[in-house]
């Protein structure tokens, strides 16, 4: 399981890198500012959870995801031509689907171990470990975030989130089952929503929200 | 006084949350995303006052503010006709005046409690309480935040802010008197803004900057 | 020594309060408004460096910087059109260069001492320290940050840092001339950046943006 986690989390890593690069590109980003960019995304979410946790930064102990996210993205930056190639690109999503759902459930764990803000607390945490690096990475490149999309993809992370909290206090004894069970279950929602570009559905918009903007689910940003 | 506390702070945080879904629902956003924008408007500026603090944030010890703001920003989401009305939106404005004056002059005590950075350190920390949470939605949605507008909200706060923090060093048996005239006094600063839609003085602007967009004052956002 | 970065530290920040009002006066802010903009240009990136190392904020012990911040934004905001005058902000721009290599390499040393995440990580809390400040004021502002602009800024001072941090380990007895040495070269590389509108060399941009926008360099914002 250990090594499984390594795994899904440095090809997440590899696909925050990637898909940070490719999304700042067009803003005429050089090569430095992509690299900045690419870490904020990597790491920024799970920095600004550890802060309100009150713990050290993850990556104060273990480097791996910065250097990850430093190599992925000088490679994604100047192979931007393939990386965009449908295939590659679509890769990249499935790998993000995979890593993101793994960091979100890691971080809900995380904040359950240390009895921060029962029940909600996790929750929260776990989510903003999730996306609060592609937020800030958004934010700061002048492009519009996923909350103001109506894109599947912080919901069904805070619904595993949310899940995973309530199965794991039911039964305690299970937890490393239950939080594999999330976690595919996740990474397979995010599949179904990227192949068929599922948007939020129609009884959580507004009336005059009928056009949400899905492009970026599978054509390259 | 405790109980008044109470009933002002979640009167306030129910203002937060539903001015906030107001202020990003013409961005088109969904349920999902106007409920985490009104989480982050309700907590998020007291989160990073007690980041800086190094304090554990206070809605981990308790979870009211963030049940409350949950709630009402689903409600609001789904009654926004209804909110909008000019006699609920003004209401609102009301409310929101007094949480946010509770809620700087609570963050000066805690700031002050703790001998942080005196004596400008417990303004700055109240302020951020204050302001903070509205400032990253803002930020988010891509709406032009308060500081770059010209209405009366940051500044009478600022204002109350010091006032509370001289009067407390001068009179330090007299606290709670000083605590409850000082949100007053911020609160009605705030009301007379409202229903004057008073914008800063003009010594405070430059030439060029007559004609201030004072429109988030009373007009539903 | 001690002398000499006070100096330095005290004419970078007020640097850091006049460029930072001048880049937000043509948004149409208000003197309040600018001076928490200067503030934040100040001391935003030391305090998110400090939270993420988990030390207290270093205005918590020493408000010298948050004054000179104070101070400066007022007179830059009333003196605004004396500020913009080409010799005036070229020395601004000047003083700038010197306190920002300064701030880097004092972050740099502040993580180095704690051992945080080494050896990369306090790279990483010196850039985020000397320019944290001013990503924060730009997205307040609306304003292009400096990640999305061609102009050598960040990188000069990443390089800087990472070659303090070798130096430094290589040889340990001789950190004050390391540090010396590395705020100096930083320190010229902008005056010739500035003097020469320098931008990012050709192989670290993509083919279509053979344009880079450099007016920020030597104009007035």
């Amino acid at each position: 399981m250990a090594e499984l986690d390594t795994v899904i989390g440095i090809l997440g890593t590899v696909a925050f890198a990637v898909t940070a690069v490719l999304a700042v590109i067009p803003k005429g980003i050089d090569v430095f500012g992509a690299t900045v960019m690419a870490l904020i995304t990597a790491i920024g979410g799970g920095t600004i959870s550890d802060v309100i946790l009150g713990v050290p930064s993850s990556w104060s102990k273990d480097l791996t995801y910065v250097w990850v996210a430093l190599a992925s993205s000088v490679v994604a930056f100047y192979g931007n031509g393939w990386m965009k190639a449908e295939q590659i690109y679509r890769l990249m999503l499935y790998l993000d689907a995979a890593g993101v759902a793994l960091f979100v459930i890691r971080g809900v764990q995380k904040a359950m171990a240390l009895q921060f803000a029962l029940p909600v607390g996790p929750v929260i945490l776990g989510v903003i470990g999730g996306i609060g690096g592609g937020l800030i990475r958004d934010t700061l490149a002048g492009n519009t975030n996923l909350l103001m999309k109506h894109e599947l993809y912080a919901l069904p992370l805070t619904v595993g989130a949310v899940a995973y909290l309530v199965l794991a206090q039911a039964f305690p004894g299970h937890t490393s089952s239950i939080s594999f069970a999330t976690i595919l279950l996740m990474f397979m929602a995010r599949v179904v929503t990227i192949d068929h570009q599922l948007v939020v559905p129609r009884w959580m918009l507004l009336g005059e929200q009928g056009e949400p903007n899905s492009l970026t689910l599978v054509a390259p940003p």
